[in-house]
């Protein structure tokens, strides 16, 4: 992790995008009923109180105990209850036990909020010049931290209204015209041979994008966008979830054992398909991209479309040579959105499932001391995900920025884009 | 399940009473902070909104829309919500995701219960003579289905905020004096003989207390109180948990599968035994009566005491004999408390495991319809206990009611009453 | 247990019925192959080699260390490996994984019980008169205990031969006349009042026959025959498995859980119903006692059909005035037969579920010491049966004998009789 | 997978390589009690007469029923029974219940493996010249499927024969001097670049080890020889197994889930460390390399050890290097042994996990048809092991041979091997 430009900042500039960041994640749970805010539909997610607790105890954690030695602790049991899985920092409350807490309530999550935010100002503001560099750069982590923790509330937020049957919206979506064509997909030529990968010089990164360096690559070709639901519904009419020759042995395991038969959110009524969004259940439009498909559907996608997935270089690559726009949470959508004429979908929609298994990159070295967990003790298991969603803020991503979920994870708004050897 | 003497009752009467239990449900959530609503700890629990919008869905099941030909249901989902288990009205949601469903809200429960209210007062009050009967009867249904979800509230919300780490408090209880010494337990001579037990001519009873029948007892005697916390220790402190030769097969599966080796509410700090209470976590009393412990638990604690756990018709026949009095809910303490002098423990503070499989009566003939599911189908599995405990309302029990738990069970108030058969 | 006229029994005598025990045991085992005998198909059920080996480790424990200061173990380890579930006698290899144990071999085991023979033979016959009434009461345990090892020896052969794709035969059955019809079932009317159940004083009986003790009951009605396939059929034609209010909570549970729909060892073939038996795969006879069907499934018929099963001590009662003959082991057939004229099915063909919940009787002492393990801790949730089946010695049962299995246990040889209250 | 010079061999001389390998099978066997070939101790592994039937299952499929008009199968539900995962052949027996399978007697698959045989020599030595080339490469193909099957025997009946309480030996070894030491480890300096790994034109190779591609790789830095016991002894005694920040995540996951606190087959007693072997119990040797650790294990003593794990390209340019010598199978040590001078451990001994996720190469192409299933449906979630091990054949491997398991597991012979990048 690095972020050289954020050392050099004024700390009243910091202390601004401090105070943006933090309004937004509150800006973000402000439709929620507080009903809504302790709930844990799967292990894997989070209750929107939890997440709004747990991006604090990381500025608690990590600036205000280490740099503030008169920084007193909201409560003496939070540190237990919202640690997420630092080990080295001290035992936490099982992960799967998160929506079993209805205290503190969320009024007393707000106030913990506050605590902190009046914490961070001193501390920000009296810092001695000696401090800033160190301070200055986990609080820029600590800001990309909950930015990281926004685009989970989205998911999570979803993933809990989903599983209730009276499928209850986020927020309401002007009525979109449904009937708009994708355009027709064609392929990007692109180059083999020695290029490099990683964060560059300028600007914050995660410790997993460095340090940069050269790969190897083949010539091959990217789609120009992404697959349809269109498309991805022949798939399913070819009994595509049937076939086990086109699937991963892990995945058609998976598809078994849960059941899969489509992606996550589709449902049918009547003969009709609907997609369950945040905007409630709506009539399935073939033209958008399609979402919430795990790594193994878009592997066994893309086998029996006659192509393959990305590598995580080709993608970086191909976003670097991208302006940084496209589909992402200042849209406002949130949901992805037809590819319409010189829209390659590059950057924002959906998190593009790659090839690569999520690992260190050669030479890679972890932040010191407990930070140090962030990333690397994932590196197993894991696929790359390339591009930033519908759901991201615009400036959190960049070409290098590695997403990672396990293969069969469903609920990230994931996506597939087809590459091809020849 | 019979009713007599309400079927005569005026309906202003039964309404009164009607308000009387739909209000104290709502008192009981009074305590709660809307956070606190919606948890379900472990599947045999119910979030307490649940709890408020079942009952209500009971008196709109099987007598609004039976009885009311203009009514309109509140939500046409609801029927699927809050539907426990009566797999003849229809599909109900899983009992285990009860704790998923953050929608409807706190405050649209609140409405849906203002919602059957009005139209239940509509409905008594205008019920034509020839229906009243049936309705009558479906009504005092109601009403004891509502109570006994009243005691439920009270055991779920203890163990919701009995897993939460805060150990939060449901009401402040004014210290008490726990230096009390339990008085010495002696034992009541009772006699063998056939004799009748199960519900007599006067009042309401469920269908599981009838028909009233006659048994064969041979003569034994029965504690005069509980088992105290003190006695328990005792059990604990000789290996209780450790001496296979003590438990029944089942029971030293499930103390090993579950790692049970205090009752459920116990834990020790810095070598100090406290208790986990309605009013939050509180030093051990030792002269209290030991509770929620499992019947395989009271069972081992008997045999370990050389004597057994009285047979549910012993219990019964004493029971008749005694005043219906005790620490009910109505003395508001929420906990059972130390047998005083001229105490027998007979009514309320805990229910007391019997060593009686629950079963049917000879004869036994399940409700009509529906309601048929509300008893019978349990008969097989479960333990009876008797008596009522410190959270059951006094006027709900008699002598020849029958509660029923699985063995394993232990979130209920449940204690121990020693028998012996010389 | 009580075995009066035992201990009187001359030492050759019972020798000699302990050497025609001991034979019959091996002489299951031998149409099976080497393969056959290390096979655990379910967690229940054990392998053939482990049978053979633990009845011959009951025999070193309970009588040959005990009273044989200078026998030698065959093996240090048998006690670990061969020990069932006598917690007070030690450490034993967990029940679900006694098929992980390919040695001993089974000519190590063979070897084994030659080893137990010759021992028990010297003690036999050198055993002093002082010793003699505990020995003689040990030997005649350990004897019964082998016989009720020799039927589970049948039933777990059939579950591990109905398991694998091949179905196997256990023997070759002549073919048999399936056309034979069952005469219509009649009832038999049965007085109420008080009767004395339990052991009765002449000859063996388990502990959990007593004491002998006076019950009450009430007039009903037996079925004078056992269900039949065909009457089954009828049931799951007339969608008795799709139809919950037929069923009890668990055992809608259970249904839905492990997909029944059919009794354990049926399959439909080419639309043609089979019937897995201890002689392969045959087509169904619809006038054979259906068999192979749970606790749930009996109940449910009982209510399809306006009936329910008998107490069990209704059926002792029943049982103590009939002759002690039937449908046994000793008929060689290893299935049940059709009711022909004058064959009521009392004892034999198959053990039957009654309604009676597997608990002590009144004043019930477990033996003394690690053999009180033996019955007295199986008394919860179990249910009893009655009347011995045809994989059962005839000398082994006797009216008073209390069989019992879990309400969900099918791979015993279980059948249903009906009851009546009028 | 490519075979060109089997292709060009002579009938006859293939028939002698297939006559060895199918013997070889069954000389592996050869120790073996009849008890002990159907014991299928864990999900992984299979019962040594599952894999004896399998492998001819292969020849079976693959070579008889499409090349042989007139073949006639030993048996119409052994297709069934045994075919491994090939879901586009049909349907097959669940892997987890291979060891349920009684029949086929281990008599009956010997007779099964003869009459393949016989089958085999008649199709090859009566085989068209236009068939040749397809036949010999899928007998080429079968043949190098057997000996992995081989290898798995070994891996196999170790863990059946761990799993016993008697620790029974596959095979009584010679006392072996245990006081050896290891000799000092180096490091081996190892060039960056561009570099060419895959297989190369001369010889087998399966369809994962193709294409052949460059690679480009930064200076690194090899251990010359695998990790020892009594280092990782030192690893366990500095709480290795209790410090989180040494383990993955999922790793950490795995340790505290199955409760590893030592490698797979280590055991204390009294004090002393033991090791299973295949030669029974055995005091552990500090000198000789530690094996059947997971990836997770090896990761984390890497990690302790500040070192890393080698990635697979790194680790097969080296072994590139090397002769094609070690301690494999034909040592008939079946156990890893201490290096001695000049003995860098390269080949055999043990497989040594790398730091790459098991994937596609790129341009990676699965093999035709049903076939195709053989590797590619396993590139996920698995790490490649490289360099083969004491139970491998040694004619079976190459620097190109690439191995997978899922990274928790431990039951093959697994070994460390560190790397650095400095």
């Amino acid at each position: 992790m690095r972020s050289p430009e954020s050392i050099a900042d004024h700390p009243e500039t910091l202390l601004a995008r401090y105070r943006t960041v933090r309004a937004t994640s509150e800006a973000i749970c402000a439709p929620l009923a507080t009903d809504d805010y302790q709930l844990q539909s799967i292990t894997e997610t989070s209750p929107p109180k939890w997440h709004l607790a747990h991006v604090s105890w990381f500025f608690e954690t990590f600036l205000l105990k280490p740099f503030d030695p008169d920084y007193r602790p909201f409560h003496p049991r939070f540190d237990y209850l919202f640690n997420s899985y630092y080990e080295t920092v001290g035992s936490f409350h099982p992960r799967a036990q998160r929506g079993l807490l209805s205290r503190p309530t969320v009024e007393e999550i707000y106030r913990y909020r506050a605590h902190v935010d009046a914490a961070m100002q001193r501390l920000v503001l009296e810092c001695s010049e000696g401090d800033w560099p160190a301070l200055a750069f986990r609080l820029v982590l600590g800001l990309n931290h909950e930015e990281q923790h926004q685009e989970l509330l989205y998911m999570d937020v979803k993933h809990n209204f989903a599983v209730n049957p009276l499928r209850p919206a986020y927020f309401d979506r002007a009525e979109t015209v449904v009937s708009a064509q994708a355009r027709r997909q064609g392929w990007v030529d692109r180059p083999g041979g020695i290029h490099p990968i990683g964060a560059s010089d300028n600007g914050f990164a995660f410790d997993n994008e460095l340090p940069r360096h050269e790969v190897l690559l083949r010539e091959h070709r990217l789609a120009d966008r992404l697959v349809t639901n269109g498309e991805y519904l022949e798939f399913i009419e070819d009994e595509g979830y049937g076939r086990a020759d086109l699937w991963l042995a892990d995945g058609w395991f998976s598809l078994r054992q849960r059941g899969w038969h489509v992606p996550l959110y589709w449902e049918q009524l009547d003969g009709v398909w609907y997609e369950m969004t945040l905007s409630g259940l709506r009539p399935l439009s073939l033209a958008e991209p399609v979402c919430h498909v795990s790594y193994y559907e878009a592997d066994a996608y893309a086998r029996w479309a006659g192509a393959r997935l990305p590598g995580e270089a080709e993608l970086e690559l191909m976003l670097a040579d991208q302006p940084l726009r496209g589909n992402f949470v200042d849209a406002g959508l949130f949901h992805p959105r037809v590819a319409m004429a010189g829209d390659g979908q590059w950057f924002g929609d959906l998190w593009e499932w790659t090839s690569t298994p999520y690992g260190a990159y050669p030479g890679f070295q972890p932040l010191e001391g407990s930070m140090g967990e962030y990333n690397g003790k994932f590196m197993c298991n894991q696929m790359v995900l390339r591009g930033g969603c519908c759901v991201t803020p615009q400036h959190h991503v960049r070409a290098s920025y590695r997403n990672f979920f396990y293969p069969h994870d469903r609920w990230a708004f994931t996506g597939i884009r087809l590459a091809r050897n020849e």
